[in-house]
């Protein structure tokens, strides 16, 4: 069996975390003793991905308020409150932009609000407190384990030749994007673990190397058979092997109608799998959805710096960490950081609530339905 | 007027070329004296492509005969022919796979031979030759021209818009790749020269960049409006800009019925162009049609170290080139140095010779027809 990479490591008392800075060259687990390490480690980018910045914050206060109430440092229930919502409000501003941070927080407040209410100890707050943190982490990963469960199950269940199942991926969407396990990626562990996968590619996924970093970090780590190719290369591979039966991709954000917004490339990656007539799939928790959104017409396509896509990060002979620039000095740059995938490109959108498809004869999908 | 890069600068005795191994971040002419500059300027790559190669090669023997002609060191037309062939083997050993230089050496030495058995004074031997070897840049820069014309009128009557040409391009095949002028690149400064021309758009090419690098540096040198994107983002491109009506490209080799082997990434441009209902079209000397291949499934695609993919070669802050490494330890690669476009995908061949098409309702090219 093989090991599973898991960057939040948590049992009550202890965190380490898996710094990503260090990766993909190094990997090094620091410990988080309290939630100004949280706050450190969130705000250093030691830790990334949106679900996996809130369960940090969320478990950095619980190892933190578990060690005080050990030392018996609540004097009260009140002062166990003032302690665990103001921690709260600290550990917010360690990345003021990231909304699953500001719902952790804003439900934890009102827990240890209500618990408070009524709290004869300040033990009754702060283990509250610690068991809410801790559920977020168990949700978010199962979570992410029933998308690889339904996600592994529709695809053997709908390609042409299940006894070889090999599958491409886009940028990265695993352990080190979520709180564990992952999305996309969890589909291809799925597969994995369960003995259906004969081959795991992964896309660079320029400007910014996601997949060549973090992607391919966590398939050597998991000892998945997995090979690296070019964003370019995707359409020869799919000519040349008909093995790779399908193209699975996570989602930023999902349009009622199944319009799916990811990262760049993400939307060429799904013409060329109808062009080789093999299954694209979007896969992502059921918070992706935004049923306010009808289709994907209205999502406005940000840009990124061009330096991103005319300088390289990476390690150099003497493992220095180095940026070099490589393209001609004075060229313009377009650099969106996703695209926008139509409906009808998409076969299915896998959830934890289950697989979405399109009703017969209909090139877009009701998700307000599936949903509800 | 906007300046064109001439990446081989010749007047008869003199002869520089532009270092390419100092691109894109610096532009530096270096002289070439005589055969032995032509020999290392070749097997250190600071001239590369192969019409290139087998020019430099040609014209560095024009200029050393001709400096040696001045000073009366041909005794006799056998010594002349005598050091004209020595030469040519010489040079032939600077890039032993080169077909072209072999090509370009052989039609000069079969030349040597049959003046020299009539000659009476050294220069009569001398003389042919350089003024061959002049002919050959010419007919290539010529040929390349041709390439451009055609290539521009086509795209003109064939667009929906003639008034917003924007085109997409990919890999290198200006000046840089050629004796001159260009061939894909060649069209795109047609297009420009004409008027006719909103926009040029460049792919960066992974994994080895020749779009940031080299296209990006002769669209930026000759002011031509354009701007990079990632292989990725062709797609997304095309969806949001509705200007970009062509993809241009290269080719390696071009089978009879239209196939097209051409750097990796050709095939998915192709299958998106396709997608979105644009024009995709091959741009390449009549030489690169093969007509003893019937398709392009006869093409053996080589693949090319990994090293190329997960490592990045650029200049430090300080200006220092160095390389660094960006993937995950350990990971396996897939590298294929080029992918065959089926003819279907492929709108026109664009030759010096004229433009081909298919017949209605064909989805080959009977290349065999067009060049007879």
């Amino acid at each position: 069996m093989s090991r599973t990479l898991e960057a939040i490591q948590y049992t009550r008392g202890n965190l380490c975390i898996l710094n990503q800075l260090a990766l993909p060259h190094e990997t090094i687990f620091e410990p988080v003793l309290n939630v100004q390490d949280g706050h450190a480690a969130i705000k250093t980018m030691k830790t990334r991905g949106a679900p996996a910045i809130a369960i940090v914050a969320a478990l950095s206060l619980a190892v933190d308020a578990h060690a005080r109430l050990e030392k018996n440092e609540f004097g009260s229930v009140d002062q166990a409150k003032e302690f665990l919502l103001s921690s709260l409000d600290y550990l917010k501003t360690s990345r003021p932009t990231a909304v699953n941070l500001f719902d952790a927080a804003a439900k934890l407040a009102t827990l240890i609000n209500n618990v408070a209410q009524d709290a004869k100890e300040s033990s009754q707050v702060v283990n509250a407190c610690i068991e809410a943190a801790e559920q977020m982490l168990v949700d978010d990963v199962q979570d992410n384990k029933n998308i690889g469960k339904y996600g592994a199950e529709y695809i053997v269940n709908n390609v042409r030749d299940k006894s070889n199942i090999s599958v491409l991926t886009h940028c990265n969407t695993g352990s080190l994007a979520t709180a564990g396990w992952g999305t996309a990626l969890g589909i291809i562990r799925d597969l994995h673990h369960n003995g259906q996968l004969k081959h795991a590619f992964c896309t660079e996924t320029r400007p910014y190397n996601q997949g060549s970093r973090l992607t391919a970090y966590e398939l050597v780590y998991e000892s998945i058979p997995s090979t690296l190719i070019c964003d370019s290369m995707a359409s020869a591979l799919l000519r040349l092997n008909p093995n790779v039966q399908a193209i699975i991709v996570g989602a930023d954000r999902v349009a009622a109608n199944g319009d799916t917004a990811n990262k760049i490339g993400t939307y060429q990656l799904a013409i060329t799998a109808k062009h080789h007539g093999i299954l694209f799939i979007v896969a992502a928790p059921s918070t992706s959805i935004d049923l306010s959104m009808q289709s994907g017409k209205e999502i406005v396509i940000e840009e990124r710096p061009a330096n991103e896509l005319v300088t390289t990060t990476g390690l150099l002979e003497d493992n220095q960490s180095a940026t070099v620039r490589t393209a001609a000095q004075g060229i313009h740059v377009w650099n969106p950081s996703f695209d926008v995938t139509p409906s009808d490109l998409v076969s299915a959108i896998v959830t934890e609530k289950g697989v979405a498809v399109k009703q017969p004869g209909q090139s877009e999908f009701d998700l307000k339905s599936f949903l509800s």
